[in-house]
């Protein structure tokens, strides 16, 4: 395994930083190939990373040239090596449901967002970014090694498979707003966003329940990562 | 005056894409020095970038090198030049106080919303980055033209001028949970929220009611933007 640049077809990824590699080593041990650790590292004594990799018999090596080539405009100590994987969603869990997004940022703080409102269970719609890109992972500060995720080919995919779901989405146009919504605790809900640009097209206004949040008009629309925010905030009761 | 890349020090600052920059000329024509256009502008029918300038008497200039010196990993076609302008304030209308807000992204994204929920006011307490950086201005999508804005030293001055605000301080270790504030209709509010990193510092917690928005722990705290976008949706009744 060869360290360079993180590409979509490698089979590996990495974690960035202390915080983010910490989750990675403790939700997925299994899948770190080895961790690399800077020259300039300080030991924390309540978390120190050659412990924490000793307790779970993972290899080390310090490495400020390998650090250096795959993150250059950054300062980090410790970077994680691990070996992509593949994970089914839960069907007696909700999902949030993201169709095309294309940004990567607003990816990593959706998935650290619905780990902090109880959910674990993402799908994503293709075309899509790459949820294993360095960039996710850090925007989610490592929330996405403990959480299920899958990519569909396209929603008619996603919907056939979790057909006990009571589907919200998410669209400018939509029928209630999002204060008028309450869900129905029997079933699982699944809260369906679109991508940043575009939204949701008019097909998604039948498949379930259209919601609006509603917004003034001095603004086009409220960001994608600040919409699902608070659709989760109104519907997990943590 | 010279186009050359902002800095903090600059008497003017630059509006970068045509959303933002047709958000200045409609809120503050009377600010803007001269709208520079790429060669490559293509107009669009519905909102002509010469035709908007000419209707304000403001000046156009096709000017490729500059646009590329100011912005040069950009693919801008139209970039607003506009004198830097003080605001006061609205005593009357509830506000969004950010102590000492570090990342311009997140600060762009909260102006867009709290424009969005119908607010027009924001405190920011120093240190903090500045609010005329276009990459602030970019992530407000140029809302920040239509809001009032004003820096406070400290907090203490925030709160002597603006008495009769009722005070939410969002702080981890909150109160009250979110869910059960009910605010009094009566009287504005201020929305307090801290530095993304370090979040409100122990004195905030007797100013006013201090709140926590609930997440489980395996998170540390949401995301400063989703956050603030979770509280103002809560509190603004539009």
């Amino acid at each position: 395994m060869e360290i360079k640049s993180y590409k979509k077809n490698f089979s590996y990824s990495y974690s960035y930083g202390i915080f983010p590699t910490v989750e990675l080593i403790r939700a997925k041990p299994d899948k770190v190939v080895k961790v690399l650790v800077s020259s300039r590292y300080k030991s924390q004594s309540d978390s120190d990373i050659f412990k924490l990799c000793g307790r779970y018999n993972i290899n080390t090596e310090v490495n400020d040239k390998a650090i250096n080539r795959i993150s250059p405009r950054e300062n980090n100590y410790v970077v994680g090596v691990f070996s992509k994987y593949d994970c089914n969603l839960n069907d007696r869990c909700s999902h949030i449901v993201l169709v095309n997004p294309g940004n990567m940022g607003n990816m990593g703080t959706i998935i650290r967002t619905l780990t902090g409102f109880g959910l674990s269970d993402l799908a994503i719609v293709s075309p899509a970014v790459d949820v294993f890109d360095p960039k996710v992972i850090r925007a989610s500060m490592g929330s996405l090694f403990s959480i299920n995720f899958k990519y569909f080919e396209n929603f008619d995919n996603y919907k056939e498979k979790f057909h006990n779901h009571r589907i919200y989405t998410f669209m400018l146009d939509g029928a209630k707003s999002l204060k008028d919504v309450k869900h129905n605790d029997y079933k699982p809900f699944s809260l369906v966003f679109g991508n940043e640009s575009t939204g949701l097209d008019s097909s998604f206004s039948s498949v379930g329940t259209s919601v609006f949040i509603k917004h003034t008009n001095r603004i086009d629309s409220l960001n994608l990562t600040i919409a699902a925010g608070i659709a989760m905030y109104h519907f997990c009761k943590i």
